[in-house]
């Protein structure tokens, strides 16, 4: 690997931070994604402040540590703002040293690990890189077989083999079928086509007999007409496709189809990705093929 | 959206959990997948345990909070190993429902909002489904955006175009540029094009001028003759593409081309995806378009 300086380099967020911000780190000893995943999400509490959102991730020996910590203090000397780290570390020497900074330290692991083990009666491994890495061979070949498959079964190719997904997505062109696929591979392992319905089976509301007995595995998604032709519009301004008259008339005639049919519907208009992923596994009941 | 059940379904981890496995519930007023990846996080640290790994989202009412608290004590009463709970809950009243459970709770955001809003001199917001929602429509915007330029600019297509590109992937077949190009853009909101080298180039170890332009945005993916065998082995047992010496033959043209060119190199060998994307953004000192 290149990667392996002493001195940790930082990757800061594009967010038009001034000097009048406070910054914020995550710090790992690995990939820093997890770290990044909860204080974003604790951040994201506070709207009205904004950040210098630095990334420093793989310090896993204390010289890259005492680098990161003239970092931070770094940051604390510009503005007198003392900057918020949140730190994803399991070994000890490491932590401490991080824990000597100017800055005030939200150490995901410290808080709840001894908690953990007392309840758990047992002692944790101390091994670093547990997540986010290849270790867990399984989980992770699960995963990468779940998001090939969707790219070699988006946009209704590979139909004759329908056998093979956990779950099939049909909507409109631009409905959010391709995302939601990707997302389920890559945070679910599922395997999951994704079917477009084309201008005759709309106008004619009909679905292919090839597709009419995997119903049991499929789910659509819907979309108001009027978010459809501002996405469609993006990528093609001024065409019949992305006007509101042939979105309104291909989002009518879907939603007939999936009331004959009986397919559970999902309105993906004011849903993200992961909250759309997140209803699927619900109201189909699959199961998660890995942890996350 | 269909799902509005007051009954909660659970969404348990198809783990082979025994009746002996200590339950672990995520639980959330939104998707749980800040509370999942938390918990998972800290679990990966107790290897040697199992456990039945039940996933309960969307618990935004009082009612369903008490149907959730009767999940967790079941549970308890199965085998007597008390629960483990992780929850991120914003809302106090469901939070407090969740906390009488017999479960052990590790409450995310009641744990760090309150030393954040004292080091901040701020409130929080304590308004629900910040994260992984849709509310933030310029940052979901540049991470379907980027996404979608992913598919559309993987395996060589678009090469015309690759001045949009911020980063572009280059390596033979199986080499993980694809699954890396769309991390990238889920995780990072990068636009990431990916280029497989044919034979042709291979052979002459020459890159085409179009690309030869972009160098400097250029990544090379590498990885080890036995291990890109074993995965294209996969694709096509026993073809000559997947061959040990096929395998062998690609990779030292390639190697020699990225030494030619000057390409920054990683090895895919023994890294995950997540793995692969920090270290690129670490040697290309590219920033993230988005917060997580």
């Amino acid at each position: 690997m290149l990667v392996s300086k002493t001195k940790p380099r930082n990757l800061t967020e594009k967010n038009n931070a001034s000097s009048e911000d406070r910054a914020v780190f995550f710090i790992s000893d690995r990939t820093g994604i997890t770290a990044e995943v909860l204080g974003n999400s604790l951040l994201t509490q506070f709207e009205s402040l904004s950040f210098k959102k630095i990334t420093i991730p793989f310090i896993d020996t204390p010289e890259k540590a005492e680098g990161t910590l003239q970092s931070i203090n770094q940051e604390n000397d510009k503005n007198n703002l003392r900057p918020i780290v949140f730190a994803t570390i399991i070994n000890d020497e490491i932590r401490e040293i991080i824990a000597e900074s100017k800055g005030y330290t939200i150490d995901f692991f410290k808080t709840f690990i001894g908690p953990l083990e007392l309840i758990l009666e047992n002692r944790s491994s101390g091994i670093v890189g547990l997540s986010h890495s290849i270790k867990d061979t399984e989980e992770y070949h699960t995963k990468m077989d779940a998001l090939n498959f969707a790219l070699a079964y988006d946009d209704g190719v590979n139909i004759e083999n329908y056998q093979h997904a956990d779950l099939i997505l049909v909507g409109v062109s631009r409905s959010g079928k391709t995302p939601t696929s990707i997302y389920l591979a890559m945070q679910y392992g599922l395997k999951v086509a994704n079917y477009p319905l084309v201008e005759d089976e709309l106008n004619h509301e009909h679905l292919p007999e090839v597709l009419n007995k995997h119903r049991n595995k499929m789910i659509s998604l819907t979309v108001k007409a009027e978010k459809l032709s501002s996405i469609r519009s993006e990528r093609m301004p001024n065409s019949n496709y992305a006007s509101l008259k042939q979105c309104q008339k291909e989002v009518e005639h879907a939603e007939h189809i999936y009331s004959e049919y009986k397919i559970r519907t999902l309105d993906s208009t004011n849903s993200s990705v992961e909250e759309l992923a997140t209803k699927i596994m619900l109201i189909t009941g699959l199961e998660r093929k890995i942890s996350s």
